[in-house]
């Protein structure tokens, strides 16, 4: 049986290993590349510069397919499509925006294009434009997330059934049971953020990795509702946010507390208190630090291993 | 492969209909009982005498195994236990409570129970206090629900991995495709709410039901944290409760604006606006109102293609 996202990616296994801010560069993306996965380096927390030095190392890194991936948030989208464009990137992945604004461009380029999306209305929206697959992201995962809070179990079935373009599941995927899951509920491919997040190649700071792999449940918690929500992992910041929006804190108060550059004040610094630290609902479930190459042999191995027994579930 | 859920139910599929306020009676249950799952009847919204009745015509309307759910966050629970006892119920199903004090009782006059949670460690509470199994139920789901909002795709595994006893999933689950992920992430059994409530059989008040199946994505909303989390469809009575947590509305304030029985005013007195209304995401997924049977043998047989299709996804 063909698989559309190995097709459409040259890739060995449909594995995605999810574009980060200040967690994906070049090392992380390359290994993940290298071990027959997709790597995306998440341009979200880079000058153009920046992605521009990341692209030489990753060219030297990897003759495999990559991605890059751009939240059309961040301001320097022009400059960064840019140098995309012109260092030949041939897929990319953008998020967090309206995908009519840049899809054309890109396909105009020959480019590969995925749009991460937590509803219908976008997944469509992102297959009119023209892109070629949809992440489906559920309100599992780390980091900014949809409005509507769906989960990965609810959204991924209904995006499924909306677009022809295939459909990769993200949120709450770090391991062959719930890249299973996800393929059961429709999709053809996962994309896996949390569990690269602490990966040994991850740029994230020693520190923040050390503090996902002590996460337990209830650890995370969506915020920021009335800016962009974001599952932040708990600290003093977390703390901070919760108790003013308890209080019903209005959007002015809370982007001033938020600040700027709190991202990567914890997760790239390592300042585990008064840092933003964007991490998944499964960092419950993170034990180890480990090469990237072993976390996507372990997702894949145990996905083969978990759809034999699956296969013989019965009720004889 | 023998199934635990259908051994220790003695049933024929591993679908069990959820103990619904104002939704499950004696009609729905027995409906899915007679069907091969396992109805419940949801005493949450019962008072005893009423329990009472619905057990005579429950045993009226099917010789197949049932149980009862009760919440025991209401008052009554120890005249309700009574009744189960002295009605020969012989499975129980609890939920929104401390395991430790109901189980042991039950398991002494030889009743099956299983207890719903929605964290690791009431999991195994609940397993240390005897239960035969445990209902898993993720954010999703609709209702009250857990504090710490863990989905049914990041939950389901957790509990798997740290209890011995079978694990029902619950939250999410509506479809063959959802069965088939929840099995997937180590559940043995699924227990379905929203797709039920819609039943013909169930007691929801029609213009409930007519509400479910028009419900969009984003319509439901989990609220009341600061009492005990619950997830509401959006109404007038939601948009209330809402605006007053925007603006940081205290315990107090919140118990007042949700006054008194406001879910029987919605969901069976048929009071849209003013009602609460608790309904699942999955709802943005129901398109009919239909028998019981038909709802339960699509999810069955959808299982067992999706089932066939899983075993087939390959990267050749």
């Amino acid at each position: 049986m063909s698989n559309r996202i190995n097709s459409l990616f040259d890739i060995q296994y449909p594995i995605i290993q999810a574009g980060m801010v200040w967690c994906s560069g070049w090392k992380l993306a390359s290994a993940v590349s290298n071990a027959g996965g997709l790597g995306i380096i998440g341009a979200g927390s880079m000058y153009p510069d920046v992605l521009w030095q990341h692209l030489q190392k990753m060219k030297t890194a990897t003759d495999k397919p990559f991605a890059v991936n751009i939240p059309l948030m961040y301001p320097d989208t022009e400059i960064l499509m840019d140098i995309i464009v012109k260092e030949g990137v041939k897929i990319v992945f953008t998020s967090a925006g309206n995908p009519a604004i840049w899809t054309p461009f890109l396909k105009g380029m020959d480019i590969t294009v995925v749009h991460v999306i937590s509803n219908t209305r976008f997944a469509k929206k992102a297959e009119d434009a023209g892109a070629d697959a949809i992440v489906a992201e559920g309100f599992e995962a780390g980091g900014h997330n949809g409005k509507e809070e769906t989960t990965t179990l609810c959204l991924v079935p209904m995006i499924a059934d909306a677009v022809k373009i295939p459909v990769i599941a993200a949120g709450g995927i770090s391991s062959g049971r719930s890249m299973l899951a996800a393929i059961a509920l429709g999709a053809e491919g996962v994309q896996v953020g949390s569990a690269f997040a602490v990966a040994e190649e991850s740029s994230a700071h020693p520190a923040f990795k050390e503090r996902i792999i002590k996460a337990n449940e209830g650890d995370t918690r969506m915020h920021l509702q009335k800016i962009v929500p974001v599952r932040l992992l708990r600290n003093t910041f977390e703390a901070a946010v919760a108790a003013a929006e308890a209080e019903g804190a209005d959007p002015a108060t809370l982007k001033s507390l938020l600040g700027r550059a709190r991202a990567k004040l914890g997760m790239f610094d390592g300042n585990m208190e008064e840092g933003e630290l964007e991490i998944g609902q499964v960092s419950a479930m993170l034990k180890e630090i480990r090469p990237a190459k072993v976390i996507l042999d372990e997702i894949w191995q145990g996905f083969l291993s978990e759809q034999q027994t699956l296969s013989k579930f019965d009720i004889k």
